[in-house]
């Protein structure tokens, strides 16, 4: 993501996520969650990885359920170690879908790098 | 930046800015801030149009001046009303070089939530 600037290098960074209407479904932190749920098949163990609370992970998982109108992670409350978390089909699709988008994006910002001139 | 999904409708959102090593150089508001001082011709009334204290103001534009290795914005203290301020003719390169950059970031999120297919 460098260009060949004659005074200083300047590098293209950004951040991109997918919407509902009701506001963000997904960015590169509820992805990588949901990763490490399909990962450890436990919100709890999830959000120990992302050096988040249990609550904040329910919460952004509930968020997401929500707005996508259909789940994507289901949970199974109970016992010890806090039951345990699937990441469903339709949650996979939008993990390939964001991680697409977010591929092309990466290449979107190097290319914009080249053609920086300052 | 909408698709046409069968169950819930998805938009691509996200934000760029433009790095040097040292971290950012310019984002949606410094560049802003940028084209405030242009039409004003004053750190202090472009800071009071876009909400901040003259203080960030200054702050953002020292910091941005500073990582460019240039000035992008050349202020003269003094008086009543706080002196004037001027863009120059390089930060008016880096406005520029941000905006196109900007529009085809716009573009890409356009192009990529036509994709969206959940």
């Amino acid at each position: 993501m460098k260009n060949k600037s004659k005074n200083i290098e300047l590098t293209a960074d950004g951040r991109i996520w997918i919407n509902t209407h009701e506001g963000k479904l997904v960015g590169k932190g509820r992805i990588e969650l949901m990763e490490k749920i399909k990962e450890f098949g436990s919100i709890r163990q999830a959000a120990a990885a992302m050096k988040m609370s249990y609550r904040q992970a329910w919460q952004l998982i509930d968020d997401i359920n929500t707005k996508a109108k259909t789940p994507l992670v289901i949970s199974h409350r109970g016992g010890k170690g806090g039951g345990q978390a699937v990441v469903t089909e339709k949650g996979q699709e939008m993990i390939a879908l964001f991680k697409s988008f977010n591929n092309r994006f990466q290449k979107f910002l190097e290319k914009e790098a080249e053609k920086f001139n300052f």
